[in-house]
């Protein structure tokens, strides 16, 4: 696979590739909280809410469910183009994610959200393409807005702009809570029911060709994970307290992995976090970061 | 909660009580199949197969998914009555399970079945309700047929028949193949988004008026981790070997505990099995019986 042309590049910035319209029931609701690895403790009725309808202290939607919201256009993504610009699904990794919530979510619904190539890089190693998500409900009021970029391996060196670069520091001092779980060997195979059929979760023969011994975690499931333990340990597992997320995917997760998240209290609603692999000492999501509401 | 009439017990024997249509997608199907624990090896494409809808070598529907096909039935057990027969869902389990497969299972569909009570014993310490499900594909071909039993605690003596008993006693000699897998603290929460979401299976407060410390596993559940071990170990997870199963719930199981499946194989084709939970060293599953298909 060869670098796009300029040109290609420079069609595609702009470009509203997708408008998707993705219907849920509760049940996608509970199966993307199970995908997250919710709950920890099935007795424990605070996380016991987020997957069953019949929670008797209301069932609640988790915040970061809306990271599925443009699910069908993540099937651009094994197709292996997007706006003109070919690539390598194998070799393709999401690179960053933010997510911010504009209205509290709904057990059910409809929601239509557009997808636009808001920005592409020449990171050299690879092309780093931005898209923007901007999700509405069936009264057009919108409910969530997030930006995900795209790491595609090998296609750098087209002569594009090198973008920002931000180097992450874990802030300084010992973090305030370690909140450690373990992800389960199936959990990519579940995650990919909610969120994201990519086989690179999933097919240990495609994975080869990309260059992994065998499939990795979604970088989405990793953020859930993160996202639960930062809701329970700074806000009482209460989704309206929820604000936004940002995190960079940083090295890949395996299913099975055990996830170490650090969490560094910066103000009364400002948290920054990393989590790390605890069986390889590894920074798997970097610049973490969520807001919280009062 | 009193024991019924016999006369509403004789009008109830023989009544279809329900007709059901479940359609199902390749999503169903692999969700089924990881609620009952498959894959154990997620790198092994001969059990990755149940789950994976891109499999290299053929997504297949792993052969005990009809128990689901009366999903919509399963509905009147939390709702505490059927065919006129009012009763306690928190005290209700289920007796034993019968599953015929007559036709091999497409990874998607539309089945109808017909639900009919066919038979109701007096156990003295409770009420034994048998139900037949029998299910159609969209030909009208039968797929399956099914048998059910309900055992509602302490609705016996109402003067009904007793109905025929069978002691189980595991075949003589030690088993040809023992196989133990974990189910998982979540086990019950997943596989109710696939099988059955009765909230015995979900809800600490309301499992405590049904006299239980916490929810307990699905015996279906538990039956699809002993009919994965036997076609695992018997039949090299071919489920078109698969021809029938039958077994008794004779111990609740709990998510999170050790199953460990014993096998006998009494003939090329005939499987007698029986499942304990290892933490407490019980027999969950009795009566067990696989027949295979050559």
């Amino acid at each position: 696979m060869q670098p796009p042309d300029l040109d290609v590049v420079k069609r595609a910035i702009g470009a509203e590739i997708a408008r998707t319209v993705y219907r849920y029931t509760e049940r996608d609701v509970a199966l993307y909280a199970l995908g997250i690895g919710a709950p920890a403790d099935p007795l424990d009725q605070n996380e016991l809410k987020f997957v069953y309808e019949l929670s008797s202290i209301g069932f609640q939607v988790f915040p970061t469910f809306p990271v599925v919201f443009a699910y069908e256009f993540n099937r651009c993504v094994p197709a292996g183009e997007i706006a003109g610009i070919k690539f390598n699904p194998m070799m393709t990794v999401s690179g960053e994610q933010h997510l911010r919530l504009l209205k509290p979510l709904k057990t059910a619904g409809t929601v239509t959200s557009t997808v636009t190539v808001s920005d592409i890089f020449d990171k050299g190693s690879g092309l780093l393409m931005m898209t923007d998500v901007d999700s509405f409900d069936e009264n057009g009021e919108q409910l969530a807005t997030a930006r995900a970029s795209l790491f595609m391996r090998g296609l750098g060196g087209f002569g594009g702009e090198r973008g920002p670069s931000s180097r992450w520091q874990a802030p300084a001092g010992p973090p305030d809570i370690v909140h450690e779980e373990e992800t389960r060997p199936n959990q990519a195979l579940l995650y990919r029911l909610a969120g994201d059929d990519n086989p690179l979760h999933a097919d240990p023969l495609l994975v080869a060709k990309g260059g992994y011994d065998r499939p990795i975690l979604h970088g989405l499931c990793t953020m859930g994970f993160a996202a639960r333990a930062i809701l329970k340990r700074c806000a009482d597992n209460d989704p309206s307290r929820f604000d936004s997320i940002g995190v960079r995917f940083s090295q890949p997760v395996f299913p099975g992995d055990t996830l170490v998240t650090e969490i560094w209290r910066r103000g009364h609603d400002d948290i920054a976090f990393q989590t790390k692999v605890k069986e390889r000492n590894v920074v798997v999501l970097s610049h973490g970061l969520i807001r919280l509401r009062d």
